[in-house]
């Protein structure tokens, strides 16, 4: 994580615009299908009581950003119900309407939201760079094997990169 | 390639529909992103002509299907521009005009279009399931490590079977 705090530091210093992205669903479940609901631990599913608010329901607590990667004044907000940030949200929007058409990413889980957000980026023709230091995993040989299989066949989905030689 | 070729003969004699996808673009490359079509080598690009027709251009033979997987009557065929199988394509629409929301995988490359297809279905509320040896890569550890991070955290992306167990 303090490598994601210094790459939105350092895209702030830049003038780039920062998006932040958080998997959750609206309070009535309407965008949380069946497959997903049901995939749950039956004593605990999508939108039932937890310990920090209805799990995995925008606008509660336990759904919403760490307070080190807090979004800002300016910064883009992303609600999305499903693991790529593209699907049934307003990304792509925000994102033609700056004409912008490169990506840098950071974030969690690296072989699940961020390689499926990266998947998507690139299909719609995003240019799309991963920060190494900036995403992480539960499983370290998943992150490992996503950032080789991002770079495979000249690019095949973007480039990773070191924060150091982002900032050189 | 046997086992994608026996796939969908159980398919068919099953009676579930089967559904072809092919990556490539209209001739007049109006769904092929600038960053798509500058990535390759300059020498031998998107739409250029190649020994099988133009390269990666819907209606050209080397886009087309190998002889022992061709689409057959009452088959859908979808042409699709990226990786994935589900944007900018009508597979959403004939997969929800005929109440189907359980898909079977299989194809190439595995960590490529079918993994990027199999998540986008994921998020649209699909449940999954690759088949193990109809799939495939050039590189056999990307399939391996792609097997098992759609099976992670409990199915996250979806199930991973062998051939053998669809048909018992």
């Amino acid at each position: 994580m303090p490598a994601a705090v210094e790459l939105i530091a350092w895209a702030r210093r830049t003038g780039l615009l920062v998006v932040h992205t958080k998997e959750c669903h609206r309070p009535d479940l309407s965008d949380c299908p069946n497959a997903k609901l049901l995939r749950g631990k039956p004593s605990l599913r999508i939108g039932d009581p937890g310990p920090m608010g209805r799990i995995l329901i925008d606008g509660e607590p336990g759904a919403d950003f760490v307070p080190e990667l807090a979004p800002q004044i300016g910064d883009v907000v992303i609600a999305k119900p499903g693991k790529g940030a593209f699907y049934n949200t307003p990304l792509e929007d925000a994102l033609r309407t700056r004409n912008i058409d490169r990506l840098i990413f950071g974030g969690v889980t690296t072989e699940v939201c961020v390689q499926t957000s990266m998947r998507e980026a690139n299909d719609r023709g995003y240019e799309c760079l991963l920060i190494e230091e900036a995403t992480g995993s539960y499983y370290p040989e998943f992150k490992a094997q996503t950032l080789a299989m991002i770079r495979a066949q000249g690019g095949i989905v973007g480039w990773t990169a070191s924060l150091a030689s982002l900032a050189g």
